[in-house]
C-alpha cells in the first residue's frame, strides 16, 4: 500500500502540533514539514517573560527543535525551505531550499497550511531601523534580546495597546527602563469592556508606564546610525532608545490566495469544522485561518495560540485520515497587568451589540474568597448577556486574585448557551480559604436577573 | 387582606436566609424567627480559622445580630426561644421562651424548618468533660476558644478526619500545639478519591501531625478536676490536655418526626424541589433537609452551608408565595490543608459505581500554569466517567495551587452533564502567568478518552 503523504508548511505552533498528531494517528502516513526559518516549534508567547527575567534563559522557549521533533515524532523536518507555490491540480508543493536555493517541487495526498500571522507594520520609512522590533518569531525575539544586551537602552516605546504591547511594556518596566506607550484609542485594550480597560490603564499608570492615548504615529527621526531616535505623533514626539511595534497581526494568506482558495471575509483562510479549505485536499490551521465564533456561530479571526493548538490536532487527525470536527472557540484570554489579572470570554457587549443580540449588562464587584480572611481580594464581574434568549454571551473578570480561574467557569458557560438561570444554579465550591459562600460568579448572575425580569 | 405569617424555626444559617428572603419577596408577610440559643447567622465554618489566628476576631463571625436582622430584614427575630411542637391541623408551633420557661402558641400560615444538624456522639463516659468540645455552633466556639486562653493547652486529640477534623488539626498545630489525629479508617476524608486522601495524610504527617490510622475510641480517663487526661483506643491510649469530637453530623429531625413529616431514607427530613416537606404548608432547608443529587437524581444528605444557603432562599421565596425550583446539588468542596488543596464535585468513583454507573477513572498530573514560570506548581485531577454514556460524573483536584479553581470548572461541566467530549472541547485561556497551553482540564479530558474508546 502506498504511503498517505502529508505535508505542512509551517514550523512555529500549529504546523508541529498538526505533522505530531498526523504522525501519530496514522503510522502509514510519511509527513514533511516545510520552515522557512532556522526555528520551529517556539513558545512566542513567553518571549516577554524572558525580557522581564521570570524566564532566564531564552533557549527554553524552543520546545522541539527540528533534530527532536524528526526523531520523537517521526517528521521529516526541512527548515530553511520555503514553501512558494501550491500547484493544487496536480498536487505539488514548489520549495525553495534558502541555503542553496535550489528550487524542487514535493508531491503530496494531503497538504496541511500552518503559515501564522505576521507583525503589521506601519510602513513609514525609519521601521527599518536596528531598534526598531516586531514580535512574531525567534529572530525577533534574539533581536530584542541581544539589543538589550550590547546597548542597553534606558528607554523603550511601545507602539500598540493590546495584549504584546502592555506584555511588553510590563516586560521592559520590569528591567527599570522608561516606558512611553503610544496607542491610538482613549483606553489600553479595546476588545474588553470599558471598564475593564479603565482599570488595565490605572494599573499602567500606577507602575510608572508613561500611557499616551490617542496617538497616531506619524514618522520615525533616525540618528546617523540607523537608529530611531524620536517618535513623532500627532499627540507630541518622543525620545526613545528602542521602538516596538505591536499593532496586531495580519494572516499569511498569499500562498493560499494565488493556490485561490478561499478566502474569508475576515482576511483569514475559510475552513470548515473539519480545519478543511475549499479544496478538500487542503487544510489550514493556526493563526492563518478563521475559527467558528460559537457565540455568534460565524466565522471569525482569533489568532491565540490555544486556538491554533486545537485546530492543528484537528488538521492533523483529518488529513491522516481522521474524522475530528473542531466546535470553535468563544476567544477566551487573559493578560496579567503587574498585579492586575484580566480576562475575556466570549463576546464584548459591542461585539454582542454588532451580532444583533439584545444586550443587558451588569457590573458587580465581590470578594474573592470570604471577607475576613487576609488574602481576600475584590474581583469584578461584567456579564454581557441577551434579553431574549437569557443566554450569557460574554463576561470580563479583573482583580488582583481569582480573576482567570473564574473566567474558565464562565467560559463553559457561554460555550455551552448557558442561561442566566443556569449559571445561578451552579453548585460552586464554599470553602473560607478559597471562596466566599456565595461565589462572585453567583453574585454577578443573581444580580443581572434583576435587569432581565 | 390579612397578613401571611411565616415562621421560621432555627437561627443559624439556613434560617436566617430563608427568612430574610421571605421578608424581602412579600411585604405583606410577617416573618417570625425563633432561636433556642443567643446566638443568630453565625459563620461557624470559620471557627478554625480564629483558632489559627488567620482571623483575629471571633465576634467578626457574627453575620448579623438579632438586633440587626430585626432592623434591616423585617423579621421579628425571638433568641432563647425554643419550638417544642408542632401542631400541623391547627397550623400552629408550641415555643418555650428559655428565660421564664413559659409557653405560648403561635399560628402560621407557612412553615420553615431549619433545624440544621447536631454533632454526632461518641456516647462514652467522660465525652461531658470540660475539656472535651464538639463545634456545631456559637458556644462551642467560644468554649474551644475560651479554653485554650486560660488553661493553654499544649496537647490537642482530635477524633475524627473528617473536613471539620483536618481543619481543627491544622488550626491548633499552627499555634504549635502537639496534636494527635483518631481516624477509624486507614486514610483520612474517605469521601475523597483514595490517591487525595493519601496526599492528605502525607501533608498531615509533613506537618507534624500524628495521624493514628484504624482508630477506634473505646474511652476516655479522666483527671481529678473532671478534665480527659488520657483517650484509650484500640490502638493504643494517647495522654491530652483537649479533645475535640468531630466524627460527623446528624440532622435534627425530632420536630418533623412528631409532626408526622416524611423523613428521607438518608434520615433526614424529605422535600421536593420547591423545599416542601410532605405537608404543604411546611418547607425545610439547610443542614436537616435532604437534597437532590443532581448526578444521581436521587435524593441525597450532604449538610454543606453552600447548599444550606441556596435551599434556605427557595424556600423563603417559596413560603412567601414565590414558585422558585431548587435543582438541587453535586456535593462540591474542598478543604485547604498546610501548603495543600483538595477539591471534590460529583460523586467519587465508589458512588458512582453504587449509584450503578459502569466507572471509568484517569488521573493525571500536570502543571497548573507553564512549566517554565517560577510559580508553576503541580496539580493533579482524577476524573469519574460513566463508560455507557460517556458523562463525567465526578473529578477530585489536589495540588498546592489552583486546584479548587479548576474543581469549579469541572462542577459546571458535571452539574451539566457534559462528556468527555464536551469537556476535551472547552475553549479555556491561556496565558504564561495563569494556565499553560493546554490546561490540565483539557489533559485529563484528553487522556481519558483513550480508555473509553
Amino acid at each position: 500500500m502506498k504511503k498517505r503523504r502529508i505535508i505542512v508548511i509551517g514550523g512555529m505552533a500549529a504546523g508541529p502540533s498538526a505533522a505530531a498528531k498526523a504522525a501519530r494517528l496514522n503510522p502509514n502516513a510519511d509527513v514533511v514539514l516545510f520552515e522557512q526559518t532556522e526555528n520551529i516549534s517556539y513558545g512566542i508567547c513567553e518571549v516577554p517573560y524572558v525580557i522581564s527575567g521570570e524566564i532566564d534563559n531564552e533557549d527554553k522557549l524552543v520546545i522541539y527543535t527540528p533534530e527532536r521533533l524528526s526523531q520523537e515524532k517521526r517528521i521529516t523536518v526541512k527548515i530553511l525551505h520555503r514553501v512558494e507555490k501550491i500547484i493544487t491540480n496536480k498536487h505539488k508543493v514548489v520549495v525553495r531550499n534558502l541555503s542553496n536555493s535550489e528550487i524542487k517541487e514535493y508531491e503530496y495526498d494531503k497538504l496541511i497550511i500552518a503559515t501564522g500571522a505576521s507583525a503589521k507594520k506601519l510602513n513609514i520609512p525609519g521601521e527599518d531601523c536596528r531598534n526598531v522590533f516586531h514580535l512574531r518569531n525567534r529572530d525577533d525575539a534574539k533581536n530584542i534580546l541581544n539589543y538589550i544586551k550590547s546597548e542597553k537602552p534606558k528607554h523603550a516605546t511601545i507602539i500598540g495597546g493590546g495584549y504584546i504591547g502592555i506584555e511588553m511594556a510590563e516586560a521592559f518596566r520590569k528591567t527599570d527602563m522608561e516606558i512611553t506607550l503610544l496607542h491610538r484609542y482613549y483606553f489600553p485594550l479595546e476588545t474588553f469592556e470599558p471598564e475593564t480597560s479603565e482599570v488595565v490603564l490605572e494599573e499602567l499608570i500606577k507602575n510608572g508606564i508613561n500611557f499616551v492615548a490617542n496617538a497616531k504615529t506619524e514618522a520615525f527621526l533616525k540618528s546617523k546610525d540607523e537608529k530611531v531616535e524620536y517618535v513623532l505623533t500627532n499627540s507630541g514626539s518622543f525620545e526613545t532608545d528602542l521602538v516596538i511595534v505591536a499593532i496586531g497581526v495580519e494572516p499569511n494568506v498569499s500562498l493560499a490566495k494565488n493556490a485561490k482558495l478561499r478566502i474569508g471575509n475576515t482576511g483569514a483562510i475559510s475552513v470548515n469544522n473539519s480545519q478543511q479549505t475549499s479544496n478538500e485536499d487542503i487544510y489550514a490551521a493556526g493563526d492563518c485561518a478563521e475559527v467558528t465564533n460559537i457565540v455568534t456561530g460565524k466565522p471569525a479571526y482569533i489568532p491565540l495560540a490555544s486556538i491554533a493548538s486545537r485546530s492543528a490536532w484537528i488538521a492533523g487527525e483529518n488529513s491522516a485520515g481522521g474524522r475530528s470536527k473542531f466546535d470553535g472557540a468563544i476567544n477566551s484570554s487573559a493578560l496579567r497587568i503587574f498585579n492586575l489579572e484580566v480576562a475575556r470570554v466570549g463576546l464584548s457587549s459591542k461585539e454582542a451589540a454588532s451580532a444583533r443580540f439584545k444586550v443587558v449588562t451588569d457590573i458587580i464587584v465581590s470578594n474573592s474568597i470570604i471577607p475576613l480572611m487576609p488574602d481576600n481580594k475584590k474581583v469584578t464581574i461584567k456579564l454581557v448577556v441577551d434579553q431574549v434568549s437569557n443566554r450569557i454571551l460574554g463576561a470580563n473578570v479583573f482583580g488582583e486574585g481569582g480573576a482567570v480561574s473564574r473566567a474558565n467557569v464562565l467560559a463553559a458557560v457561554i460555550q455551552k448557551k448557558f442561561t442566566v438561570k443556569d449559571l445561578s444554579s451552579l453548585d460552586m465550591i464554599y470553602a473560607p480559604p478559597f471562596a466566599p459562600l456565595w461565589d462572585p460568579i453567583l453574585i454577578s448572575s443573581n444580580s443581572i436577573k434583576k435587569k432581565l425580569t
